[in-house]
């Protein structure tokens, strides 16, 4: 079992990176939408408001009005693109959010603690959480019977909430709960970076023990949870953790083969 | 096994509609999304087009620009806030396309006749068509499992194309494929009337034979639809197809206990 997460984020070609999917069975593929629900937000005169937490993980604001246009973007436009595509490669694809048959679960956060020009603030209400149960069952049920899931934030809070997720983190969540051997991240970067505007400058292997090292010292703004993403699958029984670049023609076959960073 | 099809017209208030349907088991839901992807295609600035069908059929013009707005309303917003509200009542609700597990297959339409102005033409390209397969095999998977299916247009073509196709007469597929006992077509109207601008003049009963004759003489815009729905669910062996008002406290209750157009 393969889990691949591709992300949400420009310079992604859908069509090659799902061709080369299209070659692997026994795959889940988890997807983003984050840049084109900016896009769209923005259009619909709702612009995406990120926070920082005291802990620096960037996150986006979720309110009632921002949970509609998520899942827009995700469950809409960006799921059934996928799924449309994957049917047209032979894929009999079945694209669900967490919310659809409890399929992610976990608790909506109470607060989050952020930073906002420097000042530290509690912020209450949010649409988001975390994922701590993954409906395996039906993950099986649909695997066995010959179809290929597409899975997409958001979540679903034990008190049937929708929650908004990140994305890595979920996809690591559904690798350690279905024992996947590997997890491969796909973004437009090539992996972790030493540093952030030299893209020759790839860090090409990370040991479990070195995770924690890495995110302090080399990760910022999204890479940061790809990272916290790889310790939580690891520590979940996954052997293999590869962040890779999404914008190559075999993306996946490339990041199978260790090019990217493979974390072990 | 009852399927039920709620429209995507204003006025409906989802909250009673679906507490009343989660007092039923074994249900199929199709939904609509017509008014907000309406209000959705405007406000980012590609205004729905609307055809007449050289036989008096109204439909929407769908191109791929429109096909992305379509699956973010149906799939997306509309889909995925019925599943999270059947979720916060205790159904396990998994909300799907068409296109997911080639759920509903068929046709795209070669090219439509319209009427434009008083004159003929016809229209090539557009991205809709018919159901006329219904992966019954899948609906059974997850009914005989305990999740209550949502489903929603677009379907899906035997080339894999995404096609817009009319949600009362996909209902009806539904319906008739599932072996239904009854469909029930609720939307912001009581039923047939006989005068579309008195809602006292209600048509209770209509016989299956006379159908065509009632498309005829009484129906209008989307209620030719609903009628065709009903004359195709009852020709693939459905019992008893009710017309019903969407907008009461218990609409599905009621509909079942004959309230609306009955046609049998």
């Amino acid at each position: 079992m393969l889990v691949v997460k591709v992300g949400g984020s420009r310079g992604i070609d859908y069509d090659a990176f799902l061709r080369d999917l299209s070659g692997y069975d026994d795959v889940i593929l988890v997807h983003g939408g984050s840049s084109e629900l900016n896009d769209v937000a923005e259009a619909l005169g709702n612009p995406p408001q990120f926070v920082t937490s005291v802990s620096g993980f960037t996150s986006r604001l979720t309110d009632r009005e921002t949970m509609h246009m998520f899942n827009m973007i995700y469950s809409g436009k960006m799921n059934k693109m996928i799924v449309e595509k994957l049917q047209v490669l032979g894929k009999n694809a079945v694209g669900l959010s967490g919310l659809d048959g409890r399929l992610l679960e976990g608790p909506q956060k109470r607060s989050i603690k952020i930073v906002e020009n420097g000042r530290k603030k509690i912020i209450r209400g949010d649409l988001s959480g975390l994922v701590d149960k993954v409906n395996t069952d039906l993950l099986k049920l649909l695997g066995d019977n010959g179809y290929l899931p597409v899975l997409t934030p958001p979540a679903i809070s034990y008190e049937s909430v929708a929650i908004n997720i990140d994305g890595d983190r979920c996809a690591a969540s559904v690798a350690g709960a279905m024992g996947a051997s590997d997890l491969v991240i796909l973004s437009n970067i090539p992996g972790l970076l030493r540093d952030p505007e030299d893209e020759t400058s790839l860090i090409q292997n990370i040991l479990f023990s070195e995770i924690d090292d890495h995110i302090e010292k080399y990760a910022q703004g999204r890479m940061k949870k790809k990272l916290l993403g790889a310790k939580e699958a690891l520590a979940g029984g996954v052997k293999r953790v590869i962040l890779g670049d999404a914008r190559g023609e075999n993306a996946l076959t490339e990041a199978l083969t260790g090019k990217g960073t493979v974390i072990q």
